[in-house]
């Protein structure tokens, strides 16, 4: 048995709570035991995301299939999408648009940077009849928090706002309903503190609607909102085997970080992040994000110049069992992405990582 | 904590292996330790599946989900695929190769029948351009198996034929590479033991090119197998976050069914299933898979005449905690369908389950 300190983009650790509920006796997907304790983890994601949404689940796949399962239901052939890109997830974004037959209107903005919601507003406001405007909360491949509350005003278009919160959801605010976000999707490895495998995704009432109302059904039948809306809800009809240990697993989590406290967990993750941030910064490492906009449970930073990134991350992980992310894109064998989240955001682990840069001479001011 | 014994058409009980596992710290995708623990799970596919294909993987979501990929990645729209039609699953293909844009060429069997492969053949030949044949291996709505090697005579045609295998693999032989079949798909909460979450897939080596000269990408970007094949290859590029607890539960239920052997699971699924087929058909149910063609882990069975199969169900589930499954479509409110699937494939399973029925009186032959 092996054990990591998972302190990269996610996975993260998972809370004990979690590894106990995976190792349970499995329960049927029709089982009214599990059907209650599905309901449950539908009412918890609920008060996770902050929403009053009916349709509220744990999608059977990862991040991505969530953020497929809303591009997939929401856009049709030559609906029109704008998209915020920063990073990874944005671009990911406009591929899986793309893919479904969409025309993207991209608004960047430096890796690094956060996406300007006003010039998401603007690009709205000159093409009214897009149909969705999609953004990362909380961009994974650079650390950045973009602002989503602006963004509210799209309620009163007929534009729908699409919201990847996958590292953000636990970690910092997210507030579906008071931001007028349309569809919004997460992972359960980030700041969940439930192993890689699920989902969780809300559509708000419009969103519904406009599912309702598609002119022809949606590209994926395993991620057709309508039909799976049939089984979580009252229908209880049938539609694929729901992966119900996983769900177990994210019932428990989110049971741990209801029992918490919302407010204390985000409290928690910027107390380690800024912990994190002033050590490494004073190290030598170089912040990515820009300065106001940094997650607290992700950090993206330049390596002090002359470190062979991969040699030290691969020692950390040999030498200690501390697992950290590499840098994606332009950051690729300069940057390193240090992630806090769920479980692993305690003082503890970021004791842990310095402790470890100290040994492997990491440390850039002394150069 | 509910512990049931699990005799419907999935999930099934878990190994302890398999919960032992799922207990176990989570690793990150990209951790040496779990690369090679996915490595290892793939060479264990490949012995399930006997394959030598190269690309044999967990896909990341349910059986339902391997189709998926099976038919998003070897259709494009405008193609015709042909489909052995004979129960909830032949249907389900249907409507995913339509979401793909195919048409669809229909060879039905009624309920409870297998599919005959010649059939399939003369459309074939009727067809030569189709791209695929689709056929399920064993229908989990009717417990009836398919024969599928007589399809093998397609790889002298330039149409791929794709398997649904997903009650099958690790229950009765499946010979991928010996029967021809290009794209096998399964589910890991049937005979392999695993709870639900996973779909192991396999493509031989003509569908991985079918994939690479593809005129446009797959609609799906989260289950296109070529960026899927860079991560799970020598490539290891990150496509979405593998769900290695799963997979690490995957690998250890293969482990399970290797050191047993495949030929002795074979057999210990036949001798219980014919051990419930006959107990049943006793209690005056009537078995509905055509003689001959019956899988033994999956039996779909007429309740004796008059009984409320509902209710009984119910009083199995909260009196004897044990599940079976209802029927599906013109078999709902008068079938059952008793799974007797990997761990939960044993004699004492199918005792407590006969034990129970004549406690409830569902004793045809003496009403």
């Amino acid at each position: 048995m092996i054990e990591r300190l998972l302190l990269g983009p996610g996975p993260s650790n998972a809370y004990p709570e979690v590894l106990e509920a995976l190792s349970q006796p499995v329960l049927g997907h029709l089982d009214p035991v599990f059907l209650s304790l599905l309901d449950e983890t539908s009412e918890r994601l609920r008060s996770v995301f902050k929403t009053s949404n009916a349709l509220t689940l744990p999608i059977s796949g990862t991040g991505s299939a969530g953020m497929e399962a809303c591009f997939v239901n929401l856009l049709e052939p030559g609906d029109t999408g704008i998209i915020g890109v920063n990073g990874v997830f944005g671009e990911r974004m406009c591929e899986v648009a793309r893919r479904c037959g969409a025309e993207v209107l991209r608004v960047e903005a430096p890796w690094g940077d956060p996406i300007d919601p006003q010039r998401l507003l603007d690009t709205q406001s000159a093409n009214p009849r897009a149909r969705v405007v999609a953004v990362v909360h909380a961009e994974t491949s650079t650390g950045v928090e973009s602002e989503i509350a602006p963004l509210s005003i799209l309620q009163e278009t007929d534009t729908l706002l699409i919201v990847d919160t996958v590292t953000g959801l636990g970690g910092v605010p997210v507030n579906v309903d008071a931001w007028g976000v349309d569809a919004c999707y997460s992972g359960t490895q980030k700041c969940l503190g439930v192993p890689p495998g699920l989902s969780p995704i809300t559509l708000s009432p419009r969103a519904v609607e406009r599912i309702k109302n598609r002119s022809i059904p949606a590209q994926s039948w395993y991620l057709d909102l309508g039909l799976i809306g049939d089984y979580v809800g009252a229908a209880r009809k049938y539609h694929h085997t729901a992966p119900t240990s996983m769900i177990a697993a994210l019932h428990a989590g989110l049971g741990v970080l209801l029992d918490e406290g919302l407010e204390a967990s985000w409290a928690r993750h910027r107390s380690v992040g800024s912990q994190l941030q002033s050590s490494l910064v004073e190290r030598g490492f170089k912040l990515i994000a820009q300065d106001g906009y940094r997650l607290p449970q992700l950090t993206a930073a330049w390596l002090p110049e002359g470190s062979d990134e991969a040699t030290l991350r691969r020692a950390l992980l040999d030498g200690w069992s501390i697992e950290v992310g590499g840098g994606l894109g332009a950051f690729a064998g300069k940057a390193w992405r240090v992630g806090l989240m769920g479980h692993s955001a305690r003082p503890e682990s970021v004791e842990r990582l310095i402790n470890a840069v100290d040994a492997l001479g990491l440390n850039g001011s002394l150069n």
